[in-house]
Protein backbone atom coordinates (compact mmCIF):
# COMPACT_ATOMS: atom_id res chain seq x y z
CA UNK A 1 0.00 0.00 0.00
CA UNK A 2 1.66 3.43 -1.10
CA UNK A 3 2.23 5.58 1.95
CA UNK A 4 -0.05 8.42 -0.03
CA UNK A 5 -3.20 6.08 0.54
CA UNK A 6 -2.68 5.94 4.41
CA UNK A 7 -4.79 7.90 6.59
CA UNK A 8 -2.79 11.08 7.61
CA UNK A 9 -2.92 9.88 11.11
CA UNK A 10 -2.04 6.26 9.97
CA UNK A 11 0.99 7.81 7.63
CA UNK A 12 1.91 10.02 11.33
CA UNK A 13 2.08 6.70 13.38
CA UNK A 14 3.92 5.43 10.91
CA UNK A 15 6.45 7.90 10.97
CA UNK A 16 6.76 7.94 14.77
CA UNK A 17 7.64 4.08 15.19
CA UNK A 18 10.60 2.81 15.30
CA UNK A 19 11.67 1.42 11.82
CA UNK A 20 13.64 3.86 9.37
CA UNK A 21 10.73 4.28 7.18
CA UNK A 22 9.30 6.29 5.99
CA UNK A 23 11.51 8.48 7.28
CA UNK A 24 13.19 12.18 7.09
CA UNK A 25 13.75 11.92 2.44
CA UNK A 26 9.51 11.13 2.75
CA UNK A 27 9.33 13.78 5.85
CA UNK A 28 11.08 16.51 3.65
CA UNK A 29 8.70 15.31 0.42
CA UNK A 30 5.77 15.89 2.38
CA UNK A 31 6.81 19.20 3.59
CA UNK A 32 7.28 19.89 0.34
CA UNK A 33 4.10 18.79 -1.31
CA UNK A 34 2.24 20.77 1.34
CA UNK A 35 4.10 23.93 0.60
CA UNK A 36 3.37 23.59 -3.19
CA UNK A 37 -0.59 22.89 -1.90
CA UNK A 38 -0.65 26.05 0.21
CA UNK A 39 0.27 28.14 -3.07
CA UNK A 40 -2.42 26.36 -5.33
CA UNK A 41 -4.72 27.08 -3.40
CA UNK A 42 -4.15 30.86 -2.84
CA UNK A 43 -3.89 30.86 -6.34
CA UNK A 44 -7.74 29.45 -6.73
CA UNK A 45 -9.26 31.71 -4.11
CA UNK A 46 -12.04 34.15 -4.87
CA UNK A 47 -10.99 37.69 -4.81
CA UNK A 48 -7.93 37.33 -6.10
CA UNK A 49 -5.47 41.24 -6.61
CA UNK A 50 -5.65 40.01 -10.31
CA UNK A 51 -7.87 42.24 -12.46
CA UNK A 52 -6.22 42.54 -15.98
CA UNK A 53 -6.23 39.26 -17.94
CA UNK A 54 -2.93 39.07 -18.26
CA UNK A 55 -2.52 39.23 -14.35
CA UNK A 56 -4.99 36.58 -14.20
CA UNK A 57 -3.33 33.87 -16.53
CA UNK A 58 -0.20 34.52 -14.58
CA UNK A 59 -2.05 33.33 -11.34
CA UNK A 60 -3.52 30.63 -12.76
CA UNK A 61 -0.72 29.31 -14.47
CA UNK A 62 0.86 29.82 -11.36
CA UNK A 63 -1.79 27.83 -9.58
CA UNK A 64 -1.64 24.87 -11.92
CA UNK A 65 2.15 24.77 -11.74
CA UNK A 66 1.72 24.19 -8.32
CA UNK A 67 -0.66 21.73 -8.72
CA UNK A 68 1.37 19.55 -10.85
CA UNK A 69 4.51 20.02 -8.71
CA UNK A 70 2.54 19.42 -4.98
CA UNK A 71 1.26 16.10 -6.99
CA UNK A 72 4.92 14.92 -8.31
CA UNK A 73 5.97 15.98 -4.35
CA UNK A 74 3.47 13.85 -2.83
CA UNK A 75 4.58 10.87 -5.51
CA UNK A 76 8.12 10.86 -4.11
CA UNK A 77 6.84 10.66 -0.40
CA UNK A 78 6.49 6.89 -1.35
CA UNK A 79 9.60 7.27 -3.56
CA UNK A 80 11.73 7.95 -0.93
CA UNK A 81 10.77 5.09 1.13
CA UNK A 82 11.56 2.70 -1.55
CA UNK A 83 14.73 3.80 -2.26
CA UNK A 84 16.12 3.14 1.34
CA UNK A 85 14.88 -0.07 0.57
CA UNK A 86 16.57 -0.76 -2.43
CA UNK A 87 19.77 0.26 -0.66
CA UNK A 88 19.33 -2.05 2.70
CA UNK A 89 18.02 -4.80 -0.17
CA UNK A 90 21.34 -4.35 -1.47
CA UNK A 91 22.90 -5.07 1.76
CA UNK A 92 21.49 -8.08 2.81
CA UNK A 93 22.75 -9.64 -0.20
CA UNK A 94 24.87 -12.79 -0.32
CA UNK A 95 28.64 -11.83 -0.63
CA UNK A 96 30.53 -15.24 -0.45
CA UNK A 97 32.50 -15.31 -3.33
CA UNK A 98 34.30 -12.41 -5.49
CA UNK A 99 31.59 -12.57 -7.96
CA UNK A 100 28.70 -12.28 -5.24
CA UNK A 101 30.66 -9.10 -3.66
CA UNK A 102 30.75 -7.41 -6.90
CA UNK A 103 26.80 -7.73 -7.58
CA UNK A 104 25.77 -6.60 -4.13
CA UNK A 105 28.13 -3.75 -4.24
CA UNK A 106 26.58 -3.14 -7.51
CA UNK A 107 23.18 -3.28 -6.05
CA UNK A 108 23.79 -1.11 -3.18
CA UNK A 109 25.68 1.81 -5.36
CA UNK A 110 22.16 1.66 -7.47
CA UNK A 111 20.07 1.59 -4.62
CA UNK A 112 22.39 4.96 -3.42
CA UNK A 113 21.90 6.73 -6.40
CA UNK A 114 18.40 6.23 -6.46
CA UNK A 115 17.67 7.30 -2.70
CA UNK A 116 20.01 10.39 -3.95
CA UNK A 117 18.00 11.37 -7.03
CA UNK A 118 14.96 10.98 -4.77
CA UNK A 119 15.78 14.10 -2.35
CA UNK A 120 17.70 15.75 -5.69
CA UNK A 121 14.05 15.60 -7.52
CA UNK A 122 12.39 17.02 -4.05
CA UNK A 123 14.56 19.92 -4.10
CA UNK A 124 14.09 20.70 -7.93
CA UNK A 125 10.12 20.48 -7.33
CA UNK A 126 10.43 22.42 -4.14
CA UNK A 127 12.85 25.42 -5.98
CA UNK A 128 10.18 25.28 -9.14
CA UNK A 129 7.42 25.91 -6.35
CA UNK A 130 9.16 28.66 -4.84
CA UNK A 131 9.64 30.37 -8.08
CA UNK A 132 5.44 30.28 -8.20
CA UNK A 133 5.55 31.88 -4.51
CA UNK A 134 6.20 35.73 -6.09
CA UNK A 135 2.96 35.73 -8.81
CA UNK A 136 0.72 34.25 -5.98
CA UNK A 137 1.93 36.56 -3.17
CA UNK A 138 1.37 39.55 -5.62
CA UNK A 139 -1.80 38.56 -7.51
CA UNK A 140 -4.11 36.39 -5.57
CA UNK A 141 -6.58 37.21 -2.25
CA UNK A 142 -4.75 39.77 -0.20
CA UNK A 143 -6.37 37.87 3.08
CA UNK A 144 -4.75 34.51 2.29
CA UNK A 145 -1.02 36.24 2.82
CA UNK A 146 0.06 34.17 5.58
CA UNK A 147 -0.70 31.03 3.99
CA UNK A 148 1.56 31.69 1.25
CA UNK A 149 4.23 32.46 4.18
CA UNK A 150 3.67 29.05 5.59
CA UNK A 151 4.04 27.50 2.26
CA UNK A 152 7.23 29.37 1.79
CA UNK A 153 8.33 28.09 5.51
CA UNK A 154 7.18 24.46 4.12
CA UNK A 155 9.52 24.43 0.83
CA UNK A 156 12.31 26.00 2.45
CA UNK A 157 12.09 22.85 5.27
CA UNK A 158 11.41 20.71 1.90
CA UNK A 159 14.86 22.02 0.26
CA UNK A 160 17.06 21.83 3.49
CA UNK A 161 15.57 18.38 4.84
CA UNK A 162 16.12 16.80 1.34
CA UNK A 163 19.21 18.41 0.82
CA UNK A 164 20.56 16.21 4.28
CA UNK A 165 19.41 13.44 2.60
CA UNK A 166 21.09 13.90 -0.53
CA UNK A 167 24.17 14.77 1.35
CA UNK A 168 23.65 11.25 3.38
CA UNK A 169 23.90 9.32 0.36
CA UNK A 170 26.26 10.79 -1.58
CA UNK A 171 28.68 10.22 1.09
CA UNK A 172 28.59 6.77 -0.16
CA UNK A 173 28.52 6.83 -3.04
CA UNK A 174 32.09 5.41 -5.15
CA UNK A 175 31.09 7.54 -8.74
CA UNK A 176 33.05 10.17 -8.01
CA UNK A 177 31.39 11.88 -11.05
CA UNK A 178 27.75 11.51 -10.18
CA UNK A 179 28.93 12.46 -6.48
CA UNK A 180 30.06 15.90 -7.55
CA UNK A 181 27.79 16.29 -9.82
CA UNK A 182 24.94 16.08 -7.56
CA UNK A 183 26.43 17.37 -4.86
CA UNK A 184 26.97 20.67 -6.20
CA UNK A 185 23.31 20.65 -7.94
CA UNK A 186 22.54 20.61 -4.39
CA UNK A 187 23.83 23.29 -3.35
CA UNK A 188 22.84 25.22 -6.23
CA UNK A 189 19.58 24.64 -5.50
CA UNK A 190 19.44 25.62 -2.16
CA UNK A 191 20.64 29.02 -2.58
CA UNK A 192 18.16 29.40 -5.54
CA UNK A 193 15.28 28.55 -2.53
CA UNK A 194 17.29 30.65 -0.81
CA UNK A 195 16.68 33.97 -3.35
CA UNK A 196 13.29 32.53 -4.18
CA UNK A 197 11.87 32.77 -0.90
CA UNK A 198 13.33 36.22 -0.38
CA UNK A 199 12.20 37.41 -3.63
CA UNK A 200 8.53 36.08 -2.89
CA UNK A 201 8.52 37.96 0.68
CA UNK A 202 8.88 40.83 -0.84
CA UNK A 203 6.28 40.62 -3.17
CA UNK A 204 3.11 41.67 -1.41
CA UNK A 205 4.73 44.72 -0.77
CA UNK A 206 5.06 45.69 -4.61
CA UNK A 207 1.39 43.85 -5.19
CA UNK A 208 -1.26 46.42 -5.46
CA UNK B 1 -14.87 13.56 9.02
CA UNK B 2 -11.88 14.80 10.74
CA UNK B 3 -8.58 16.25 8.18
CA UNK B 4 -6.61 13.20 10.09
CA UNK B 5 -8.67 10.63 9.00
CA UNK B 6 -8.40 11.10 5.11
CA UNK B 7 -5.72 9.29 2.83
CA UNK B 8 -2.80 11.79 2.93
CA UNK B 9 -3.15 12.13 -1.01
CA UNK B 10 -7.18 13.18 -0.13
CA UNK B 11 -5.96 15.81 2.66
CA UNK B 12 -2.96 17.27 -0.17
CA UNK B 13 -6.11 17.80 -2.56
CA UNK B 14 -8.28 19.41 0.51
CA UNK B 15 -4.94 22.06 1.00
CA UNK B 16 -4.61 22.48 -3.16
CA UNK B 17 -8.66 23.27 -3.75
CA UNK B 18 -9.75 26.62 -3.77
CA UNK B 19 -11.19 26.88 -0.49
CA UNK B 20 -9.80 28.42 2.93
CA UNK B 21 -9.73 25.14 4.66
CA UNK B 22 -7.39 23.35 5.37
CA UNK B 23 -4.87 26.07 4.87
CA UNK B 24 -1.76 27.29 6.36
CA UNK B 25 -2.44 26.67 10.18
CA UNK B 26 -3.45 23.29 9.50
CA UNK B 27 -0.39 22.81 7.70
CA UNK B 28 2.05 24.47 10.52
CA UNK B 29 0.53 21.73 12.76
CA UNK B 30 0.80 19.15 10.23
CA UNK B 31 4.78 20.47 9.82
CA UNK B 32 5.07 20.00 14.32
CA UNK B 33 3.68 16.79 14.03
CA UNK B 34 5.82 15.12 11.37
CA UNK B 35 8.72 17.06 12.93
CA UNK B 36 7.66 15.71 16.13
CA UNK B 37 7.19 12.28 15.13
CA UNK B 38 10.71 11.71 13.16
CA UNK B 39 12.28 12.29 16.85
CA UNK B 40 10.27 9.98 18.19
CA UNK B 41 11.05 7.14 15.70
CA UNK B 42 14.70 8.26 16.08
CA UNK B 43 14.72 7.87 19.38
CA UNK B 44 12.98 4.12 19.18
CA UNK B 45 15.22 3.00 16.89
CA UNK B 46 17.82 0.12 17.72
CA UNK B 47 21.58 0.58 18.40
CA UNK B 48 21.46 3.90 20.58
CA UNK B 49 24.26 5.77 21.29
CA UNK B 50 22.41 5.83 24.56
CA UNK B 51 24.30 2.98 26.81
CA UNK B 52 24.06 3.81 30.46
CA UNK B 53 20.86 2.94 32.14
CA UNK B 54 20.32 6.50 32.77
CA UNK B 55 20.95 7.58 29.21
CA UNK B 56 18.28 4.98 27.64
CA UNK B 57 15.99 6.09 30.33
CA UNK B 58 16.76 9.80 29.22
CA UNK B 59 15.96 8.77 25.34
CA UNK B 60 13.52 6.82 26.05
CA UNK B 61 11.16 9.30 28.18
CA UNK B 62 12.05 11.76 25.08
CA UNK B 63 11.02 9.54 22.74
CA UNK B 64 7.71 8.91 24.74
CA UNK B 65 7.56 12.96 24.74
CA UNK B 66 7.83 13.10 21.08
CA UNK B 67 5.15 10.61 20.60
CA UNK B 68 2.65 12.69 22.53
CA UNK B 69 3.25 15.60 21.13
CA UNK B 70 3.18 14.54 18.23
CA UNK B 71 -0.81 13.57 18.53
CA UNK B 72 -1.56 17.18 20.21
CA UNK B 73 -0.14 18.35 16.77
CA UNK B 74 -2.23 16.70 15.13
CA UNK B 75 -5.58 17.09 16.61
CA UNK B 76 -4.80 20.58 16.30
CA UNK B 77 -4.84 20.01 12.33
CA UNK B 78 -7.85 19.52 12.74
CA UNK B 79 -8.69 22.41 15.84
CA UNK B 80 -7.23 25.26 13.31
CA UNK B 81 -9.65 24.09 10.48
CA UNK B 82 -12.39 24.30 12.57
CA UNK B 83 -11.42 27.70 14.74
CA UNK B 84 -11.14 29.24 11.03
CA UNK B 85 -14.90 28.10 10.30
CA UNK B 86 -16.38 29.27 14.08
CA UNK B 87 -15.31 33.11 13.24
CA UNK B 88 -16.32 32.51 9.56
CA UNK B 89 -19.94 31.41 10.98
CA UNK B 90 -19.73 34.66 12.75
CA UNK B 91 -19.32 37.08 10.51
CA UNK B 92 -22.32 35.33 8.54
CA UNK B 93 -24.65 36.19 11.65
CA UNK B 94 -27.09 38.39 11.49
CA UNK B 95 -26.53 42.02 11.98
CA UNK B 96 -30.66 43.74 11.87
CA UNK B 97 -30.57 45.93 15.31
CA UNK B 98 -27.70 46.47 17.84
CA UNK B 99 -28.53 43.11 19.78
CA UNK B 100 -27.66 41.60 16.94
CA UNK B 101 -24.51 43.24 16.26
CA UNK B 102 -23.60 42.57 19.92
CA UNK B 103 -24.00 38.96 19.63
CA UNK B 104 -22.15 38.82 16.37
CA UNK B 105 -18.97 40.58 17.39
CA UNK B 106 -18.76 38.78 20.31
CA UNK B 107 -19.11 35.62 18.45
CA UNK B 108 -16.51 36.53 15.92
CA UNK B 109 -14.72 37.52 18.57
CA UNK B 110 -14.56 34.15 20.72
CA UNK B 111 -13.80 32.48 17.40
CA UNK B 112 -10.47 34.95 16.78
CA UNK B 113 -9.71 33.48 20.25
CA UNK B 114 -9.63 30.35 19.27
CA UNK B 115 -7.98 30.76 16.02
CA UNK B 116 -5.17 32.31 18.20
CA UNK B 117 -4.87 30.15 20.78
CA UNK B 118 -4.90 26.91 18.23
CA UNK B 119 -1.46 28.31 16.48
CA UNK B 120 -0.18 29.24 19.51
CA UNK B 121 -0.49 25.64 20.72
CA UNK B 122 1.15 24.54 17.61
CA UNK B 123 3.75 26.49 18.73
CA UNK B 124 4.04 25.32 22.40
CA UNK B 125 4.24 21.90 21.81
CA UNK B 126 6.73 22.68 18.67
CA UNK B 127 9.02 24.49 20.93
CA UNK B 128 8.77 21.10 23.24
CA UNK B 129 9.38 19.14 21.08
CA UNK B 130 12.32 20.94 19.73
CA UNK B 131 13.51 20.51 23.73
CA UNK B 132 13.77 16.93 23.28
CA UNK B 133 15.94 16.65 20.24
CA UNK B 134 19.25 17.43 21.93
CA UNK B 135 18.80 14.16 24.11
CA UNK B 136 17.77 12.14 20.73
CA UNK B 137 20.39 13.39 18.94
CA UNK B 138 23.19 12.94 21.28
CA UNK B 139 21.42 9.42 22.49
CA UNK B 140 19.64 7.74 19.69
CA UNK B 141 20.95 6.24 16.83
CA UNK B 142 24.38 7.93 14.98
CA UNK B 143 22.61 7.02 11.32
CA UNK B 144 19.55 8.91 11.48
CA UNK B 145 21.29 12.56 12.50
CA UNK B 146 19.65 13.61 9.16
CA UNK B 147 16.44 12.68 10.43
CA UNK B 148 16.76 14.30 13.87
CA UNK B 149 17.99 17.69 11.60
CA UNK B 150 15.02 17.31 8.88
CA UNK B 151 12.74 16.56 12.27
CA UNK B 152 14.16 19.99 13.33
CA UNK B 153 13.56 22.15 9.96
CA UNK B 154 10.03 20.99 10.11
CA UNK B 155 9.66 21.91 13.85
CA UNK B 156 10.99 25.04 13.21
CA UNK B 157 8.65 25.72 10.28
CA UNK B 158 5.56 25.02 12.27
CA UNK B 159 6.70 27.53 14.87
CA UNK B 160 7.20 30.37 11.89
CA UNK B 161 4.17 29.28 10.34
CA UNK B 162 2.08 29.13 13.50
CA UNK B 163 3.08 32.36 14.67
CA UNK B 164 2.58 33.89 11.29
CA UNK B 165 -1.16 32.44 12.11
CA UNK B 166 -1.19 34.25 15.44
CA UNK B 167 -0.47 37.48 14.28
CA UNK B 168 -3.13 37.51 11.34
CA UNK B 169 -5.85 36.71 14.20
CA UNK B 170 -4.84 38.91 16.99
CA UNK B 171 -4.68 42.27 14.28
CA UNK B 172 -8.38 41.66 14.17
CA UNK B 173 -9.02 41.03 18.48
CA UNK B 174 -10.20 43.81 20.48
CA UNK B 175 -9.48 42.31 23.88
CA UNK B 176 -5.87 44.29 24.22
CA UNK B 177 -4.98 42.26 27.50
CA UNK B 178 -5.51 39.37 25.01
CA UNK B 179 -3.72 40.53 22.34
CA UNK B 180 -0.82 42.16 23.93
CA UNK B 181 -0.14 38.49 26.06
CA UNK B 182 -0.80 36.23 23.08
CA UNK B 183 1.74 38.13 20.97
CA UNK B 184 4.53 37.64 24.02
CA UNK B 185 4.21 34.58 23.91
CA UNK B 186 4.29 33.98 20.28
CA UNK B 187 7.67 36.20 20.49
CA UNK B 188 9.27 33.96 23.49
CA UNK B 189 8.04 30.84 21.64
CA UNK B 190 9.44 31.45 18.63
CA UNK B 191 13.40 32.92 20.41
CA UNK B 192 12.97 29.71 22.56
CA UNK B 193 12.70 27.65 19.01
CA UNK B 194 15.34 29.36 17.57
CA UNK B 195 18.08 28.45 20.57
CA UNK B 196 16.35 25.31 21.08
CA UNK B 197 17.45 24.23 17.28
CA UNK B 198 20.62 25.58 17.69
CA UNK B 199 21.21 23.67 20.70
CA UNK B 200 19.70 20.23 19.22
CA UNK B 201 22.22 21.28 16.22
CA UNK B 202 25.18 21.15 18.29
CA UNK B 203 24.52 17.99 20.37
CA UNK B 204 25.81 15.18 17.80
CA UNK B 205 29.35 16.56 17.96
CA UNK B 206 29.04 16.74 21.58
CA UNK B 207 27.40 13.11 21.58
CA UNK B 208 29.27 9.88 22.25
Amino acid sequence: MKLTDHRLSEFLAAVRSPEPTPGGGSAAALAGAVGAALLAMVAGLTKPRAATPQDVARLAAAGAGCVALSERLAALIDRDSEAYLLVVAGFRLPKGNDEEKAARTARIQEGLRIATETPLDVMRASVEAIGHAAPVAALGNRHASSDVQVGLELLGAAVRGAKLNVEVNLASITDAVFAAEAGEEAVRLTSAAESGIAAARAAPANGS
